[in-house]
């Protein structure tokens, strides 16, 4: 076996695109900033079970488990950063108020989430704890679209679901745990033979709402038809109206909606409007969230929960070509002024590579497109000479 | 047992800390990208393998071992960054002349270095390959000197070393593996009994030397005195040479120095120069670093080594304060006018935290000094009241 032969689905970021991803990373924390939420840095392990615990809880086949020396218990890579922000906002920060929190670095999963995706994906994300309103969910989508625009994506469509219309018809038909996990399952996978098979049984309302679920995704219009095909629950009722709310606000501004009702990502996870963002050059999610209120419970404190978060190391092939800078090489040693005017090249924004002695032959390799020669005015930055 | 405790020795990092610490990490960045040092991010774990191979000889001990899933086999969580530049200098970029690479990532560490440090140190460097000459030694340490600068820390003091003394010394008793590892502890402890014991039996010329060792340290003049006390060996005389070039260099720009001929920190790892910076308020040194030739061999390609790194999470306490930056508090909804004075305010670099509906009461929590209010030329930033 080569030394340098990596896991599989574990890559190296190299020049530029480490660069481009560090850029991407400031982008995405600098708009967060102005907008107040505080950034974070929860540990890359935990206790296991503190992991797996609360909005943890889809969590277990996909986090990487090992073994603390100092205490003999089993550890965990944390596979998600949302269940840590809950953990500190619930325990650490202790607020009453609308607490606005944020982060950046990298996750690990033990398995890929599709052949082609890293398992360490690198996650930056925004979390608004401590309010129940929709003016909450619309500041983390708006949020979200912004932050894309700024990434340079455009084209962005934004789907919108609501996991309150399956669970209220989940209770109303007093599913089991593991039928209300199957149909979840048929439901997002929008398999209605299935679904049929396991809705026999149930209350006629409720089977053929169920198996209406799954058409019910397209323009804003299909609002309109769940009312008519969904039986008049005023959970459902409620639901429909929180999507109707957002979407008023949203095409004010011009955003591209689409809506899934079907659609239950992070079912165990979310309580209330699910999100994702979609480009047209990529088949997934470019990032996604949603409501989860009663985070933090399991760490002392519910309290009402909505952020959305992507996967900085997967956008990276989508973001827009950027110019390489270019950069200027300057001999070595020299006298004050030369020192000083790298500096001042540095400090405008410039790299300046010092070519170390014996170096004249590998200039190609540099990256360097320009060089400091000594002229009457002192030193003037001119276009490369290839040759020493 | 709780939900959210955590393990010994790790931490989450919260605001407003975190935020410092990202600051430092633009520095730092920024800074090595001024320099022509391209940003690389290698991936959290590796076949555990690839790990412990080459530069990593010493990381059995402290490096994290896990299963991966896709092959069965043992992986590993990275320890240390500068291993991983290695690999990627050798196998992947494969160039011929110099190449200047740097990172900021995390590390974990099954044990922590001492009681009160994390396992998860915050690990940024810049690794300068492809140049054996004291020019490029000159350039990392340079560079270690000016980031601590701009970090704000004064009073530096950079202690010199070089285990081509030691190296040399035992290469010349022809030592055993393990008396060479047996004698490199007591060195490293000064601990003198230990060392004449150790001593029995090796030439009169070899033993005088190594008992010498523990006690050349100080100012520079202690580099005249190791000329006079050690044996006339040309390899002793070489990194004598070194450091006496290094230092009148160095003096030259006022940096505070110190030598230390018994300091073979990472020595399995370290062929020539090595350094550590220093700060009053700390025991420990805040950055550290030296030539390690011939890293990258295990990974197909011997090439010429020196770089630095330093643990920015240990280094937070000792940062200087900054004032916090305040925040402005704006109304929720208004027209367009508040919408774009909130844009304004918020692309001139100032927080806007929009007030969520019901959030009177949690004005004190909220972090704002001042806030947004209706005037008569338009939207008006005023001292924040704290009630409604």
């Amino acid at each position: 076996m080569h030394s340098w032969l990596l896991p599989e689905n574990i890559e190296d970021i190299l020049p530029p695109q480490a660069w481009r991803l560090e850029q991407a990373r400031r982008t995405a924390l600098d708009l967060f900033a102005s907008h107040g939420y505080q950034l974070i840095q929860p540990p890359l392990i935990q206790f296991l079970e503190s992991l797996l615990t609360g909005t943890g809880r889809d969590m277990r086949l996909i986090t990487f488990s090992l073994v603390d020396q100092l205490s003999g218990r089993p550890l965990g890579v944390r596979a998600d950063i949302t269940p840590q922000a809950a953990r500190i906002d619930a325990h650490l920060l202790n607020r009453q108020g609308a607490t606005r929190l944020c982060y950046a670095g990298s996750v690990l999963h033990t398995r890929p989430a599709s052949a082609d995706e890293s398992r360490e994906p690198f996650q930056v994300g925004a979390e608004l704890f401590g309010h129940a309103g929709l003016e909450a969910d619309l500041e983390i989508q708006r949020l979200m679209l912004e932050l894309l625009a700024r990434l340079g994506l455009s084209g962005v469509l934004l789907a919108l679901g609501h996991v309150g219309i399956f669970r209220a018809l989940a209770r109303r038909a007093q599913l089991d745990e593991e039928r209300e996990a199957d149909l979840f399952q048929a439901l997002q996978m929008k398999d209605v033979p299935t679904l049929r098979e396991l809705t026999v049984g149930l209350p006629q309302e409720i089977r053929t709402a169920l198996e209406v679920l799954p058409n019910l995704y397209g323009p804003r219009a299909i609002l309109e038809e769940a009312v008519r095909r969904l039986p008049p629950y005023p959970e459902i009722g409620a639901a429909l109206d929180a999507l109707q709310t957002l979407a008023d606000a949203l095409q004010e501004q011009g955003t591209e909606l689409h809506f899934d009702l079907a659609e239950l990502r992070g079912y165990h996870y979310h309580s209330g409007v699910v999100f994702a963002a979609y480009v047209r050059q990529c088949p997934r999610a470019v990032a996604q969230g949603g409501r989860y209120d009663g985070a933090g419970k399991v760490f002392g404190r519910a309290r009402s929960a909505t952020g959305f978060s992507m996967d900085l190391r997967g956008l990276l092939p989508l973001l827009p070509a950027t110019q390489p800078r270019g950069a200027i090489l300057a001999p070595w040693g020299g006298d004050t002024a030369l020192k000083a005017r790298i500096e001042e090249l540095r400090a405008a924004g410039e790299v300046v590579v010092v070519e170390l002695p014996g170096q004249e032959a590998f200039r190609a390799e540099s990256g360097c497109d320009r060089q400091l020669v000594p002229g009457e005015g002192g030193w003037q930055v001119v276009a490369l000479r290839r040759e020493a």
